[in-house]
């Protein structure tokens, strides 16, 4: 089989570091290829919109539309509304560009209508010319609520941009998941898959809630393909956010060997960082490459090692 | 009584042309004299937010920020979030500038928590440094819906602003008004008024709808003090908006008498304009004055006039 030709890679991501392998991925596989499974768990309600960062942050990535200096947002968006409800004695602690509003306003105002959030970002990503499928987790509300020492259970943004991921978590819970499904398109993506990777995300932010949406580990689990995890450690930190802050307060090890233990029998492959040293594998193959992602080059690069990777990986084993 | 001293202002309006006699009421009344009650038969939902026309429309108006040249919306206001959500493929037919997009958020957020628009209308006033009392006519959505010959029935802003007002309307009828309430801020600001004043706004469209409100006409009647209404209609025709073509389609003559006349007893006096020749009474008073309003001082002036005419007409009685 040559590389990547209709291989259906499926790949699950958080926010800005999983898009940017995302981004990579649509680089080097047929978008038609392609399916990104994004973390719903941050979602949330603020002034009467219905926001979904991870997504947005996928969208805006893929389409060329991001802000390439913040990782997320819109680039060159302007803050007249939200410089207006400050006007209004109002204190927006989440920014709200002008443009991205658009991009609420629309998904608020089909969800009222009844549509599904799948369908939304099917319909938002064909507006902004993305030709690869991106899914959210799940259509459900599952918002992932955290337990601080300092502040008692927050709303994931909340805790993340009001108080700017300072407080020390205590837990994290997945709320209402018991309740939420895994949507048709998940699963035909999973059934279709040739590998899955998931990125390198949060593992306890990000990749977790996913994760847990029922029927998700078990799906995964009855593929006898691929799942192979890019760490989201490098050197003992983590390059971006609180997963290494996260992984201390919850009483994990900072590092790439406790992110793939996390990921346990899930994943059968783990892409570490070249600057770490060699991890002790559980169950699973590791390689490792140069995971730092700051260039499209360097995220077309990693995405195709670990695209030849999993391919070499899996012809030995047919 | 010294003129306008202690005396309680209560005015009935619309849009524009009613906005604009509360901007000369408020010139001349002192603020904690003068109560707007404004129609909401023109609200509507759109992109899941909140929109209330003439609540805005008078908000800005008497904060100032109205843009002069259209009469409604925020002066210096800029459509980034619009131009975005035709990037989108959406068709945004309804006008939504950035600032007044705050506006819209914060009554959609504080409607969603579970507040009052009256408490909402009230904390937006205050943000805007408006002293004078702005009460919507009811909490409840009474949609004013418009039966058209060419598209069926539409609502308000549909039939307004995306077909408009191009239609041959039918028929009006305000959806949802038997499970509307009178507020008690209104059935108060009645309770305490010497004079009840109904704008040069749409009889049909922006004055039925608040005397439609359950008990409004019945609070209104048992008060024996003036009420008097400013003519919409001078020389055949509306100053502005679709006041005349839709009495005409609704077989009324478009005269200031019959706007006199289809407000019958619920009025004691009658403001007609100097260009049209007298009217003939029927059970109220009438005077002419200049009611064309182009400059702040016209509207001052206009105020003044009919305070004065209430006034003396008043103490006559006394």
């Amino acid at each position: 089989m040559a590389m990547n030709d209709n291989l259906n890679v499926v790949v699950f991501v958080g926010g800005v570091g999983g898009a940017k392998l995302a981004l990579g991925l649509q680089a080097v596989v047929p978008p038609e290829n392609l399916t990104v499974v994004v973390n719903t768990g941050d979602d949330f309600w603020h002034y009467g919109l219905r926001i979904c960062p991870d997504i947005d942050t996928v969208l805006y990535t893929l389409s060329g539309r991001v802000n390439r200096e913040f990782g997320w947002g819109v680039a060159d968006d302007s803050t007249v509304t939200l410089d207006a409800l400050k006007t209004l004695d109002e204190n927006p602690w989440f920014l709200l560009g002008d443009k991205d509003i658009a991009t609420h306003l629309v998904r608020t105002s089909r969800l009222r209508a009844g549509e599904s959030l799948t369908g939304i970002v099917r319909r938002l990503a064909q507006a902004m010319g993305i030709e690869a499928t991106i899914l959210p987790m799940t259509d459900a509300e599952v918002p992932t609520m955290v337990t601080t020492e300092e502040h008692g259970t927050l709303e994931f943004q909340e805790y993340f941009v009001k108080h700017r991921w300072q407080p020390t978590v205590t837990e994290l819970t997945y709320q209402n998941m018991e309740n939420a499904e895994m949507t048709e398109a998940v699963a035909t993506a999973l059934s279709n898959a040739d590998m899955v990777l998931i990125g390198p995300s949060n593992p306890l932010l990000s990749i977790a809630p996913i994760l847990a949406v029922p029927g998700m580990r078990e799906a995964l689990m009855a593929r006898d393909i691929p799942r192979v995890a890019v760490t989201p450690i490098v050197e003992g930190d983590a390059l971006k956010g609180p997963a290494a802050k996260l992984m201390r307060e919850l009483g994990y090890e900072v590092s790439p060997q406790a992110v793939a233990d996390f990921y346990g029998d899930v994943i059968t492959g783990f892409v570490s960082d070249v600057r770490d040293t060699a991890l002790k594998p559980h169950g699973y193959d590791v390689v490792s490459f140069d995971t730092i992602m700051k260039s499209d080059a360097d995220k077309s690069r990693l995405a195709g090692e670990i695209l030849r990777w999993v391919t070499k990986r899996k012809e030995k084993t047919l």
